[in-house]
């Protein structure tokens, strides 16, 4: 990659002329949706981003989890800097927890429920610790009274790690 | 990638002959702990791979999960590829399943317990369906015995699958 980054780099200016308007376009004619309040978007490529760890949620959500991050985040984690540094974003992927229709003792991901998203830019979010917040549903954001309850419950219970909650699992 | 290997190749014979000795060497004062039956062991990096899907284990092994895989894993989980080509590694890291400190319906990993392997090699593993199989504990592979058990148990269940439980979790 290193030496691929290094040839575009040398290319120069041309080709960073070239891609910008075609982004601007894919952009223009596939908008993406935004969640109330944060007008946070689900990042590209997300899908990709390293494991922070696995999670349950119990009844009545009854789901399987899984937390990712992008590399500021997935550094962050590993040299333990608190607060996150601006550019961290975390992408929790849930999933109907559901047996396993091969062993009996082992459950899996259903159907995918949401996805939900902390992005950290502290002087944009300076009023809620520096985190936007975003709860997408198939792709569709989530009606604003539901991130509205977002930064309170973060706040209250995981002030003390930059109200993240999910842990790095080694 | 592609270009580094590229070079590398072009570069022929002198430098495979340079490097063959110095990781021999390295191998020598690290021996790496090998599964026993299949000659496994934990391949680098696997942490930063991608997610293929989390799962969970009931009670006695009480465990949260998360599988992994190499790129060439995931590739073939997207495209829908059976059997796995050789060169899939597909790991999957296990942790004590322990209620979150600080959300009552929430789970989390607890402590590591075991880290298992397995690797597609159609020729070195033909007797076992193309698959060398590894499972360890704190760095070192468990016993002969346990490692009886794994194939036997892959072919009766998943055989319609090449022999793998986990599906990708999209």
């Amino acid at each position: 990659m290193r030496l691929f980054t290094s040839a575009l780099l040398a290319a120069g200016a041309s080709v960073a002329t070239a891609l910008v308007p075609a982004m601007a376009s894919d952009t223009a004619t596939q908008p993406k949706a935004a969640s109330p309040i944060y007008g946070v978007t689900i990042p590209e490529g997300y899908r990709a981003w390293q494991l922070v760890a696995p999670a349950q949620e119990a009844a009545p959500l009854d789901e399987l989890r899984a937390i990712v991050g992008n590399t500021t985040a997935i550094k962050a984690y590993q040299a333990g800097t608190l607060p996150f540094p601006d550019g961290t974003i975390l992408v929790k992927l849930a999933w109907k927890h559901t047996q396993s229709p091969e062993f009996a003792t082992a459950s899996v991901p259903g159907a995918a429920t949401t996805v939900q998203i902390m992005v950290k830019d502290s002087k944009r979010y300076a009023a809620t610790g520096g985190w936007g917040f975003g709860r997408f549903v198939n792709g569709k954001p989530a009606d604003q009274a539901q991130h509205e309850t977002c930064w309170g419950c973060h706040q209250a219970l995981v002030a003390d790690r930059d109200y993240v909650f999910t842990r790095y699992a080694p």
